[in-house]
């Protein structure tokens, strides 16, 4: 599929970036601006633009039409940026506290201007520097809840629903989970990037026929069951927290998927936390893993007591049948992303930033062995509690 | 959703199409046509345009901007003419001999210009005649897993699966499967339409309470796995025939959906004449049953044998967990429409046509009895053989 890039497109400056603030948000008439490019620069360009006489900061994001990922180039749909401001309108909706303003979009310069939330730390680096978020867990297990029920078919109108999945069709981004979550990792794979010392766990999961199998049913699900409007890359550096608030960002992955991956993605997030961290450390991550799914379950059974438009509503056993596939679905998922973090093509700080070699390779190891019983587990995890105990077995 | 019919869209009438057909079909320059309305007007006008001279044919078919289904209009999109030549053309490109030839469509006026097919029989009328039409399971076996594999993630680039799942998007038509499939027949409710002395049998339904959670989880399949592009609608109304042709007709109700729901629908109507046959008459549908699901189970597994692009295609046991989806789901799917066909809004011919009240109270009471177990035991069917099994077991 080639990509062409608008003629309108046009990668903005710093000079650029401000005079475009100036047109789309209310800055005092003498206002003084600065601007910092801030992002990392593989994907997006993030301008921040302040105003030096308040302190009054905005984002303007704009979407690169190539990705960095492999080292060269690659070209990446700026589509993206219509989806991911378009899914934080919509999960805006229903969590405005969680998701940041935002306050316009150009589709053509693929640009989105929000709000600035560099008061807060990306959750990745907090966790990974020995920090908790206290509201952490409540807050993703409401997020997921309120963004997942109301977008799905318990929460919306059918026609309402299959016109937000067909707008939030997003092939291209899909295809990077297909490929980089749910294949390359289980295959002897050129674009695989794994250090020598596990090159037998790696070849161990490449001849897992068992564990192959489980990963074309998670695949198969990824690939087809359309049940809610997912964030889609719901990883720990999609999270900025402080000790009072809680903000979920980079939605560009949106798409309608099954619900259980955006709970398994996180989960699997603060899994690694579990593995690098030891004592009372590691109990606070076990302990949000598992308030997450606590939070998560009850308010999503709440908004279907009292919110739900599907007629089996009431149907004994319904809610707890969808939660169950929703927590089995969320634990295979898990799985693959442990796998694919550890000997895919992209990697995690929590992992790759421990400097001891013997310690990290133990804990990617861990993380291998974790991943692979949770995908083999996963069908017959029960409760909350069956997850966390899968962890400690691997542990040992 | 308000519906609203375009400007420009005006019914035909036999003199118009007669126009019409002179600008979309080349007939002989002088020829002499002739125009007859043979649609039941209940949804669409079906006008055939016959070339006196040669005798050629070729129907025009419009849809009407209401249905009649409930007694009264109910306003229904006319979106439904483009999808049903749409999808005529998409499975035509697999199966083109088992789908009439589309030669043009307006989608302003709700046209679409095909084949006749006036030699040949609607199944449904000649099955419930007693006749017999050797080709049919063979041809509605390839029919299901041509469209279907070629239609699906094993044998599409995940690009192009995508945009055509957004592209046949029918929430208007998926709507009345929803309501009348997988709810209504199941709560006791107005638009339910059965006989006085199937009262206590519809009762036992709608009191079921094991039923309903299996019906919920059907109908949640059905609302959310975009697993290939159905017809929607596969009963045998919707097949013509004759002793050496198949043509499937009617595919308005396409969308991406479960594929179980086609191959079980069919299965249930080839039901309804095992329910109302005897002796080597009911073999014959019998081994029908049976052989649509091995021409199906043995031709998919053959196509994705040499043509799946899915990177698990070769991983042991991941075609035998699909096949054995579709079954499971197919088993459930048939015992819905067996339930509906009996007790809800729209019925078949099959069972309401029998002029004794003892025999057909008999028949409609095995239906739904043969329906409640398919839904109950669904998940349980293993092979074909089991689904066969649980049809002699409610005969008893």
């Amino acid at each position: 599929m080639t990509l062409t890039v608008p003629t309108t497109y046009k990668a903005l400056t710093e000079a650029t970036a401000i005079a475009l603030a100036k047109t789309v948000y209310t800055f005092d008439h003498a206002a003084q601006l600065t601007c910092r490019e801030i992002g990392d620069g593989n994907l997006n360009y993030v301008f921040q633009i302040e105003d030096t006489e308040t302190g009054k900061r905005i984002i303007i994001k704009q979407a690169l039409p190539y990705a960095k990922i492999i080292g060269e180039s690659w070209p990446l749909t700026l589509k993206r940026a219509t989806i991911e401001a378009n899914v934080l309108r919509k999960h805006g909706e229903f969590v405005p506290s969680l998701v940041p303003a935002v306050y316009a979009t150009d589709e053509e310069l693929a640009i989105t201007v929000m709000e600035d939330l560099s008061h807060l730390e990306i959750v990745r680096e907090g966790l990974i520097n020995g920090q908790n978020f206290p509201r952490l867990s409540k807050d993703i297990g409401e997020y997921l809840a309120l963004t997942l029920f109301h977008t799905s078919d318990y929460g919306l109108h059918p026609f309402e629903k299959k016109r937000l999945a067909a707008e939030f069709s997003n092939p291209e981004l899909c295809k990077i989970t297909e490929d980089l979550i749910f294949t390359d990792p289980f295959f002897d794979i050129d674009t695989n990037d794994y250090e020598p010392q596990l090159q037998s766990a790696a070849e161990a999961i490449w001849s897992d026929r068992k564990l192959q199998l489980e990963v074309a049913k998670l695949k198969k699900s990824f690939l087809t069951e359309s049940e809610a409007l997912l964030h889609g890359d719901l990883h720990t550096g999609s999270v900025f927290a402080s000790q009072t608030e809680t903000k979920v960002i980079d939605p560009e992955f949106g798409f309608y998927g099954p619900i259980g991956f955006d709970v398994g993605l996180f989960l699997a997030n603060l899994i690694f936390q579990s593995i690098t961290r030891e004592g009372e450390n590691r109990q606070v991550i076990v302990d949000d893993i598992g308030k997450t799914w606590e939070v998560f379950a009850s308010s999503f059974g709440e908004l279907w007591n009292k919110q739900s438009v599907e007629s089996f509503r009431a149907t004994e056993g319904y809610l707890e049948y969808v939660l169950g596939k929703v927590l089995t679905d969320a634990t295979g998922f898990a799985g693959c992303e442990l796998i694919r973090r550890t000997i895919g093509l992209a990697h995690v700080k929590d992992l790759d930033s421990i400097e001891d070699t013997e310690k990290r390779t133990s804990f990617k190891k861990q993380a291998l062995e974790t991943g692979r019983a949770l995908i083999l587990q996963g069908q017959q995890t029960a409760s909350i509690d069956d997850l966390l105990e899968i962890l400690e077995e691997a542990r040992k």
